[in-house]
């Protein structure tokens, strides 16, 4: 293998002499040895890449060297469009400013800029990592606004479509379900009456209300860091800067970006992470109690509940020959159990900032884009493999609901809750009929009970 | 001690004459004998009482008899100012629904009610505890009612009261100290300098937006699942009585009650007081970060940072005379761990939903309303306790400040990154001011560093 | 009420009369008005007292007067008896070290000797609380060995009692069912049989599991920080003092307490404290599992599993009359679901130590305390009124097990796994029997099938 | 590209022709579209290997045919020893048995033994993924078997070592540091002295303490489900099957791996590795303690603490010139907090076992894998690049050592604790030395004081 020399402030190191980085990321690459498994997520790259990309439009309008600013937006475009993807090796466990990754950026984009303005790939010049990519711009500001811009860059273009599919996949059942009456449950318990369709409008609902919470949550994300530079006061960065990059990544973007209302607490909080984390983690409780509603629903098929049939995607058993399971359902609530364990670490990282930054970002960042993207993607194949192929069993939903005992609620406001408790309890100790129960015990006429006791009418 | 003999459907059972409560309250009491320090916390009873006293109104003009009503509603009355509250011995740790909470409420109130209607304490009749205190309702739409209807009002009798508190009080820090220039830190090593105040008006944002996100947590929190009864159909539940409860629980309390959108989900998650929940640990996250801060900040007294003087409240130490601990940060930061804590008791309780009905609501419920206080005393507490005695120690400050090597940062627009690191590498290895280091390399001239590197130009 | 004025190292404050307490606990109480219900738990009052109880006779032996030493003695064994529970009102929010409950506890055994001696109730003499009581202590290492103290005597009083209590339950039961053939579930689909003995073995070797962790999780915590004092030196603790009160304390509980092999350690973190509470964490899992198993095999009575029939033990339902809920598996689950929240606090407590001293120990041994309260109370009440009241529907299980597809299993090593597969599918497609579907496919032939297809064989 | 088809129960599927996989694996490529960032741990695919390999040698004692035997041996063998690593392209969200885990090892294994039988890559003959390879096992007792094995063997080739390696580099520093007597801090306030090699030496303690815990954890982990089968009957393993792979994994991999006590408990619980889970949080929660200790030490280099002086890796900033930082505590401290939220997943995911399967085995599997990789990595890179580097700045720690009021805490037990606390005050207030403030006040005799106050003789 080639190599070529670099230097940072630190000293010389050898560099491959066909990667775009510099003596930072080399550096970082042997300092913090975890492997490709742990690398920093694409999405966060892409982000620091459309922040670079906006700073030198800005700084081009503020005395960079237009030519400079040129190849620059030119190397950071290549980056955003994801071309140059494998030159960024480094990992999560870094620095927890995540200069090394942003360093890691400025050294691609400044190498690259230099291969395109000079033929000669790497180096500092005649574009500088520092000086003319990072230029008006500290990691303590352009990572936190990466952070922020790569999740809602992701919320966008993958958790709300997955939401909005599963919620729409979910209405779809609702509406078509809106006559089929079953018996309810509480406590897991046989209880009084409801629609299937019904049932599944309580889980449209849940993922409604996850949105609008979701939209709340990012309107903290929308706020950038970006102009704070090393510790909030904006030093070195030239005045408008903070305000010209949010419109430049809002223009990039289509999202409303716009600068922090305080440096200070942008950077030495990651709060709104922490936030949109915990209600991601709000969106995984909601998600497990719709898949397990589901599996058991769909529980049997012979000595189950068995009034859902779950489409079968492949074999059950590697033991259990013909059986078939509810893997989408097992998936969303593995999926949600992670969510909601990357919450706890995300609020562990985030209540350890320290005067003027926090210093677990990249763990914040990369466990809320991981959140994002498995939300996304599990949503996505569980509305398509799972509740879209969804069939009731009529059947075994009326057979179920005609047995019930709990439809003796219809008579309490006629005969008062003490004696329909009696109806209910004599039916279940003797195994009778709740109607010959009640016309036993003398407590109701027939034609009282046929008129109250209709499922159809309860619901 | 007396005895009276109440029933309820599982049959007889002694109550002690002198309580309101009837057979379904005795027969908890023996049934989850955690004892008193485990009580359902106060303000969800009272809440319940709320919601009875609604119920009554609202059934009086849809046909219970007028004298009953009357009687309930006085009888509620009386709950909710306080004075039976030891009429609610029940616990936390009982029915999932908290069916046996609402009896008790719904016991005592028909008690209380049958005492001013008859003289005699306690019993069915006239005034019965299901037929008319709990008419319309079921504990599956009320308790969750009264769980949200107390986490609201808590937020503004407790919690936003004391949030505003402390902002106010950091604020005023802020503006106090808005020309105390100080070095700042990031990775707790020295950095570029700020002032005090700047760094103070990041802990008013980090509360001014936890105040934001509470505010929108709360609008799920005025959903009311009252009107869904048993599983959310509003079987029993007269037309019209979600919205008339509702609205009279807002006259009652003066805020914005409203009826679920769907009583399906209003009874089976409890997504929205998880949500409020996840908003209080992101308060929790916001609060260690600042009380971490301050305490640093007033380490010393004489080996530490020392850049704050906190109150001496109290002795420090059994052992080390004279000593004086930051107090008030300890108790706020163990406060904000129990917060983190409870909120991923209430996660776990909020995932476990099933089919109709969630049956972790007294658990969540009770870890809501405790969270909410524990942070409401805890704030008022720090805020006059600590912040508002806070003294900058500014002859400490003004050392910290001039030692620093990292105003070498102004220089680097003028000489280049790497040029600026030089300097403060040479003075750091060479025990030199910057100046020193600067002049002595060569690097920029005596006029260019003195107008450059001035801290009170870097804020 | 009439106050007496007391001093302390801030100045004069007044307390009331009849109040054992002296100026620290009264400043304690105005410092942090967290109300009643937030009281550090009576159990760590307890323990710090026998640690003085302990230190008393360990200082007789060393030089203290004995006429104050056998004062101090009679007054701790009085708090050790409950009998001046009334005289620890501080609660669990306060210093972090646990200082002002050490002097709370300090105080008022010296205002109860010197009652004794003198007649004069409250004071500094003769018995001093910080030079005679807290002799040779500090808060630092008196108060977490308070706290470990606390933990294993609770440990061995209560949780490990209704451990054992519910693991002998649940085996009788296992024991009394071994013949109870059964449909077996994974994935919450029907699978091969086994008994319903075998299916509560696997309960019972989770307790076991749970007993044996908890007893090496004990060990960390049999090590006593006494002795270090301030920062783990043990400056002004006389020579031996560590193992003499660790011996001492050893007699008075019949627990094999120890010295720490390191001070420092014991002080400054509260690892064996956090293992512990993980520990327990582990325990409320493996209760969650099981008591959602019995909820679910429990479910009906008509339109769910109805393999056992719980007790009812109250009226299930406000609206719902005659309804049954499995209110012990509700009760349990939402203990294991606080104490998993518990162990969050703990976790986050216990990893903000800094340099010699965790300041999160008040927080973090009131979580622990309350975990194994919940979890006995919860396991015994689990046990008396659940498990030992629960009938197998035998007739119900019966026919369960005959309609399953599973059995098909047993064919896959006769017919190979493939073929068993088509017969399972066809008679799951066209409603046939197990042995229809065999022999209509020709694979295999009726003896065959007769011979190996025997559900009592294959558990 | 060129397919071949295969078939699985639900029917034929076009396999990759190079691919050593078959229909079940393309089957859940399609199923869960995750991606490569998602994949199994590879760990887990080798340790299933092992299983495979294990139970080939025990089933060709039972009849299986010797030279299918022989080549799944050696394939099993290719696949533990990485050469066929690509050839597992599955992610960690599928379903909850890690069945399809199961199936794809069964079947590259297959497909490579027919290659080596035939030269036809792939299908099931002669050697059948389920007939032959997974003979006498299921999915329900091969991954659960293969997560133990897995989590055993990185524990002892990862976590174990890197654990040692720190606590010697760390107890090297202790012992060389036994002479610098330095601050003690409590509350980060000034406290009595200590030397840095004691304060050091509880570290090393912590440690020591997390490997015993994590030695006890292991032992549960070492109990093997394997043998199980389906449900944990057993039902299709031949007699001694179990015993017979736990001893053949033994030899495999030098570790004491026996038969599980309880097949139920083993399949439908994983309590071992949620406890092993909890293990390394509480081992998390010291490194966090330790790391967060040192950072703040090395904190300045001007303006911090400043007691010690850490190694200087890479360029600290971006924006500020000559900045480093402690970016290997930053590391591990995030690594830690991930670990600790990874506990959390565990934990939802283990409490959520029903009936005779835990569903949540890949995702806690992976996670549990995943946190003692990141463990590993990280204690070895911060002891190596971090703790072996560390000086102590003599002459910073005797300037905050004799500055210290805390040293009167020798004199307590000469003049009492209320005399002693006067001396300090009066120093503090009036920025005296103790000695001036002691003789000033007329407490103490020069002579008393210069012989009691000696640091060096407090520690």
């Amino acid at each position: 293998m080639e190599f070529r020399r670099e230097t940072d402030s630190i000293g010389e190191i050898d560099v491959p002499a066909a990667a775009y980085w510099g003596a930072q990321t080399e550096r970082s690459l042997h300092n913090f040895p975890f492997g490709p498994a742990e690398r920093m997520p694409v999405a966060i790259v892409h982000a620091l890449a459309r922040v670079k990309l906006a700073a030198a439009r800005v700084n081009a309008r503020r005395g960079l060297d237009e030519s400079l600013a040129r190849a620059i937006e030119a190397a950071a475009a290549e980056v955003v469009s994801g071309t140059l993807d494998d030159q960024f090796p480094l990992v999560i466990w870094q620095t927890g400013s995540g200069t090394q990754s942003n360093m890691n950026v400025n050294e691609v984009i400044a190498g690259r800029a230099n291969e395109l303005l000079s033929g000669q790939r790497g180096g500092k010049s005649p574009v500088h990592p520092n000086d003319h990519v990072n230029r008006g711009q500290s990691s303590n500001d352009s990572f936190p606004t990466a952070l922020h811009v790569a999740a809602a860059v992701e919320l966008h273009k993958a958790l709300l479509p997955a939401l909005d599919h599963l919620t729409r996949t979910l209405e779809a059942k609702s509406a078509a379900w809106s006559d089929i009456v079953k018996i309810g449950r509480t406590h897991l318990q046989d209880a009084t009456p409801l629609t299937l369709g019904q049932e599944f409008s309580g889980y449209v609902q849940q993922l409604r209300d996850a949105r609008e919470r979701l939209l709340h949550a990012e309107q903290g994300v929308l706020r950038l860091a970006q102009g704070g530079t090393a510790v909030g006061t904006g030093l070195n960065a030239p005045e408008g800067f903070a305000a010209d990059v949010a419109a430049d990544l809002a223009v990039q973007t289509g999202l409303a970006f716009v600068p922090a209302p305080n440096t200070f607490e942008a950077l030495a909080s990651n709060d709104a992470l922490v936030q949109l984390s915990g209600t991601l983690s709000t969106l995984a409780v909601a998600l497990t109690k719709i898949a397990n509603d589901i599996r058991l629903l769909g529980s049997g098929p012979r000595s189950g509940l068995g009034e859902l049939d779950l489409p079968a995607n492949e074999p059950g058993s590697s033991i259990m020959p013909g059986k078939v399971n509810p893997t989408q359902c097992e998936m969303l609530t593995m999926v949600a159990a992670q969510v909601i364990g990357n919450h706890q670490a995300v609020t562990v990282g985030g209540m350890q900032g320290a005067f003027e930054l926090n210093v677990f970002k990249p763990m914040i960042g990369a466990a809320v884009i991981r959140s994002i993207a498995l939300l996304a993607t599990g949503m996505t194949s569980f509305a398509d493999r799972c509740v879209a192929g969804i069939e009731p069993n009529r059947r075994r939903i009326t057979e179920l609901l005609e047995r019930s005992l709990m439809l003796v609620t219809a008579l309490a406001p006629e005969i008062g809750y003490d004696n329909a408790a009696k109806i209910a309890k004599h039916a279940h100790t003797d195994g009778l009929t709740l109607k010959e129960a009640a016309l036993d015990l003398g407590l109701v006429d027939e034609a009282t009970f046929d008129r109250v006791v209709r499922p159809e009418t309860m619901v």
